[in-house]
């Protein structure tokens, strides 16, 4: 398809001619983004788009612009780059530029900026933990055995992040309990932040198959002897965890439950997390 | 200066001759790490020493090829995606761009996927809540009194964020006492992911300023009339959240406090929160 098809040029009659500029639509907060189709343009033609456009965006007095532009139109980033536009954020489909265009300061809001983590504290009737040996990572080739851990998906909730990976893990179905703890991080990877959150769950089952590609083993260990390992021991923070997980598994601790919550700005259900045994609803 | 200056390029002593390849460190997982400055490098000569440096590392069976380009270099990222990679992360000044080299399957993390806000149940002696009416967003121009609120900057932890974000908006000095709640939502903003903390705060001054780019008003009102807000009424999730300030106010409520803690793996403190009413460490 030819570069100035429909799908990217919007026709817009001014002045009596027929000015060509980037398709977009309006944004809540006074701006407009502009999403890129795949289709190969040229750099020229951007630039021209781009130039006429941006012209008619600050005389209808716009504020931030968005441009979504997919990897396969890399050679779009320059010209954007040239005429004003920064990074925002990035995934590996596409870049996300953005320009704010008035002489007040911008108030474009930040990316994202944390990664969130679970770790998750199983418990059977008999008092044994559920550990793992990992293929890759700090304890390869040790002998350390961990709570199973995992990074939460985009767009997915903790409470069923936990479930998941204990399954993927392990094997084992589990049911989410409580948010025991967490901690907060930083630079964990690059300049990010890392949120990490253990989770009391419940096994639904409890025969272990480990993950080929990236669990060594996995077990039921004693709790005692999970606590006592020397690397738990030696790090303040794993420790304070193996002493709430204690607490938890003994019955004289409170953590943060997970209530689904509606609200009518957004439609959509989240979770709140908190100590539902202190308060009723 | 020039591209191939001595910066930007390695030479190597390699079967006897002499090759330039991208400088780069290794990382921990069997990795390369190249950081690019911001001198100007035609596109021509950087896709020569990017191939070349492809082989190489390719010979040395490394894992994942990270590049961070900084903007000045826009020029690049159409050579360096035409070569096979892609897209990380990004921020205002530059992008990540990452190629795996392997045949096995990609081990790379994922990049950040939430952003992290904060608001502030801050209560004084005579049972006021410090209450705020924004000039932007979506209360502006209603009657709703709301808690401060605010972002949780790049590295910052979130119980100095909200001590900062009180301050900032109200010129009210605070102290962090607990997390009483938090909240988990999707697609916040673009694909990306919110958590949003429920502080408990405990006001250290009492003479309101509010700040005159983002707040309209700010004043300490009645707790009972701050919760009777239809807009508070209205929406499960703000209902909750009032119920939750209520019961902590009555004392009847134990959310989260901050455990500063240490990991020998990592040497940086970072904070646990925990219900620390219910264990002793």
């Amino acid at each position: 398809m030819s570069s100035s098809s429909a799908s990217q040029v919007l026709p817009e009659k001014q002045n009596q001619q027929v000015e060509r500029i980037l398709k977009a639509r309006n944004d809540e907060y006074g701006g407009v983004m502009v999403e890129m189709t795949n289709e190969p343009m040229e750099a020229g033609v951007f630039l021209c788009l781009l130039r006429a456009s941006l012209s008619h965006w600050r005389q209808q007095g716009k504020n931030g612009v968005w441009i979504k532009m997919p990897i396969e139109l890399a050679n779009l980033v320059e010209p954007a780059v040239k005429e004003g536009f920064y990074y925002h954020h990035a995934e590996p489909k596409y870049i996300m530029l953005v320009h704010w265009l008035p002489s007040i300061a911008n108030t474009l809001p930040a990316s994202a900026s944390h990664r969130v983590g679970i770790g998750a504290f199983v418990v059977n009737e008999k008092n044994e933990v559920l550990v793992v040996q990992e293929k890759n990572g700090k304890f390869r080739g040790t002998d350390v055995w961990k709570l199973p851990t995992g990074v939460v998906d985009e767009g997915e909730d903790i409470c069923d992040a936990v479930v998941r990976e204990v399954k993927e893990e392990t094997g084992i179905d589990s049911k989410f309990l409580e948010i025991l703890a967490f901690r907060q991080s930083h630079k964990s990877f690059f300049d990010k932040s890392d949120l990490f959150f253990v989770c009391m769950m419940k096994p639904l089952s409890f025969d272990i198959k480990p993950q080929e590609a990236e669990i060594e083993a996995a077990q039921w260990m004693p709790y005692e002897e999970y606590a006592a390992q020397p690397f738990v021991q030696k790090h303040e923070l794993l420790r304070y965890v193996a002493d709430v997980c204690r607490a938890k598994k003994d019955g004289v601790y409170s953590g943060f439950s997970a209530v689904p919550t509606e609200t009518s700005f957004s439609k959509k259900k989240s979770y709140l997390y908190l100590n539902s045994k202190d308060v009723d609803f």
